[in-house]
Formats: C-alpha cells, structure tokens, sequence
C-alpha cells in the first residue's frame, strides 16, 4: 500500500488534505507540530481529526520556534484583528512565522524518507491566503526539487518524493466544498490564531475572517463556535 | 555589522566553518541541535566551542528525530566499525539521519530570516564524507535556491540569504591546516559517532576513522582522546 506524510495543523485546510490523501488510497502517517504556537487547541483538533480519520500514526512533533521569535504566533506581538480581507495578499502579515512551511516540510521529508512513503501532502494555498511566501507554487516546487536531491530514497535509492500540494489553486470556498464531499467534518477543525478561550474562536484574524467568509459564500454555516 | 547563523554540531568541520565565518567579520550565532543522537557529548562540545570563539547566542534547539527513526543515531541500529574509508562514498551507511541536514537549514533559515542574516554557513564537504546525499554541491544549491523563495526576507524585503558551505570541496586534512592557521582548538572538537565514554572516542566508526587518517596525513597529533 501506498504512503504519504500529511502535515496536519488541526486547521480546515489541513484536515480537507488528509481527507484528499486517503481518499486516493494512501495510508496516511500525520504530522503536527508543538512549535511554541500561541495556543494548544489546534493540536487537541490535529489528534482528533487524526484519529476520525483513522491514520496509521500521529505525532506531534516538538520544535519551540519560540527560542527564534519574531511572529505573532511565537513572541509577544499581537495577532492583526478585522483586517480587509481583499487586502491580505498585499504586505505579508506579522503571523507569518519565518521558515515555517520550510521547518515542517523537512521534517516530513525525514519521517517520509524513513517510512518509504511516496508523497508528502501539505495544505497549502495561494488564492485566499495570508501573503505567506511559503505557500505559493514557486515554494512548492523549489522544495521538490530539493526534497528528490536531498535524500537516500531518492538518489541512491531512486525513490523520489512527490510533493503534493492539492489546494494550492483553491479558493477557501472550494476547499470546503471539496471536503464536504469527502466527508470532512469541520466541526472537528480549528482556525483562529487567537483564541478567547479552548472552545471559541475570536472571529476577527485573518484565520477566522477567511474562514467565516467561505462559509458564508457557500450559503453554510461554519460548525464551530465563536465569541 | 553583517549576521550569519553557523550550524556548530561540535565536531571538527564547524568548529572550522564558525572560525572562517568569524575570520570573513560576520557576527556570528551559532546553532546546535539535540535531536535524539547516541551521545550528548558533542554537544558539549559544541557549547565550549561557541564559548571559545564568542558568537553572539549559541541556541541548542531540541528536535526528537528518534521519533522517526530510521538511522543508526537515531534508533537502535549498531554504529559500523572498521570500514575501509576509501569506499565510504560507495553506498550510503546506516549512519545517514533521513533529512537531517535539510532539517537543520530550515531551522537555521527561520532564525536567519529573524535575525536579518546574510548567511547560513555549514559544515558540509563532499570529498572525504560518509556519502551522504545531504553533503554535495547539488544540495546545498537546490537549499540555497529554495531559501530564496520560501522567505519573507528574500521575497517581500529583497534581502537574499546565501548558503555558504566552505569546505564543500575540501579535504579533512585541508580542512584541519585551514583551521590551525585560524586558531581553531581541535582538542574541543568531538567526532565521535559511537564513544566509549564522555572523555573518549572510539577510534573505529567513520567519523574517528576519517579524522585520524587527515592528522596522520598532516604529520600532526589529533589532541581528543581516544580508547
């Protein structure tokens, strides 16, 4: 059977992508991340999402970016709240987290390297994004290109390692649209960046507002809760 | 003054590459990873080089690759002993951490990106190596490319991060003889894959098998301790 690394955040996209991954039949090993994030309740969704969808292994990586800072996700700088939305691509945010996408995606690569897998999926998207430069196609490549010129598997073994990206030409709408139909439960995923509380959303960052606005598009209301 | 993040994993080749990016006027920070190998020991190493040669910050960022597994440093595979040195570009040995060079420069280039680095300077050398895929020219530009897409930094701020890898086409003895003329203090350095005990390498792995045969080629005296 056929494998992959799922980078697993406990968000919509992410969850819509192992849902993606398993539907094409592969056995699907997830990986999360505890990076120092300013809360642990997208790792409490990761575990679940993980388990509904029966993966063959979890496991939440510890990495504390914090020791690096300089993000809103991991030092002491606020999350932007009730930004224009139609604006997001234009100056890149301060909850971008350097490297970050680069971190997760070579750490996948060592766990997909040791498992033989065939493939990394990562939840990327390019269209209702945050400016994130490590979430556009240019990335996604540049890393496949280093991913197959990196490693044992696929130079002495010759067992290259696709890097799937399957959003990345989603809107947030489609995205959920896709999921719907997999049967992706959402109620089970967690988008905000910063939380009131363990079972609310604020609503108001970017996560929350991209999120709120795809559902609203789909005439859907979003299953979980906010303040 | 211009910045440059080192990955000093405590042996010989870093301590040479931090005394050449420090002698080349970069402010240097040093960054080491305990991420699960046999022994703590270089990672002593590692602190009392950085004390020696005044970097900036030296961070020990701790990563637990024996989650994954899949190497003799990271799982419970037995370190080879003895092997001729002239093959050891032949067949990758057991001793290959999947992805771990990729691993540790994308560490590396999250805190370059926060620091406003100029450049990321590592170890690696393709000559007299263990094979690893992760050590040749081919990887560390498909990085450096990679680098320059994935980051805010090279992106939005127009301020590329080089990749610098030194010693990528030198010998271990051309890389002892730069390093002497430098001041580096090998008897801080520490190589050993597989040591006896805190104050003793083994003499018989690969990484002490190479260091011996460069000071015995040099008609110098390696100053570690060996059984």
């Amino acid at each position: 059977m056929k494998s992959a690394v799922v980078l697993l955040s406990g968000g919509l996209d992410s969850a819509t992508v192992l849902a993606i991954a398993a539907h094409e039949g592969f056995n699907c090993f997830a990986l999360s991340f505890d990076y120092g994030q300013r809360h642990q309740r997208e790792l409490l969704a990761a575990a679940e999402i993980a388990r509904s969808m029966a993966v063959a292994r979890h496991i939440i990586l510890k990495l504390d970016l914090r020791q690096f800072g300089g993000s809103a996700l991991t030092a002491d700088i606020p999350v932007p709240k009730d930004r224009n939305t139609g604006d997001l691509a234009e100056h890149i945010p301060v909850t971008y987290v350097p490297a970050r996408n680069t971190i997760f995606l070579a750490c996948a690569l060592g766990w997909a390297e040791v498992l033989q897998a065939e493939a990394i999926f990562v939840g990327v998207n390019a269209l209702d994004y945050s400016g994130y430069p490590d979430c556009r196609p240019e990335f996604i490549s540049a890393f496949e290109n280093l991913a197959n010129v990196a490693t044992k598997a696929a130079t002495a073994d010759h067992r290259p390692i696709r890097l799937r990206a399957p959003l990345i030409q989603m809107g947030k709408d489609e995205i959920i649209s896709a999921g719907l139909k997999l049967g992706v439960d959402y109620s089970k995923t967690f988008s905000c960046y910063d939380p009131p509380d363990e079972s609310h959303s604020c609503g108001h960052c970017d996560a929350c507002q991209l999120r709120l606005a795809a559902f609203a598009k789909l005439h859907q209301t979003d299953p979980i809760a906010y303040v």
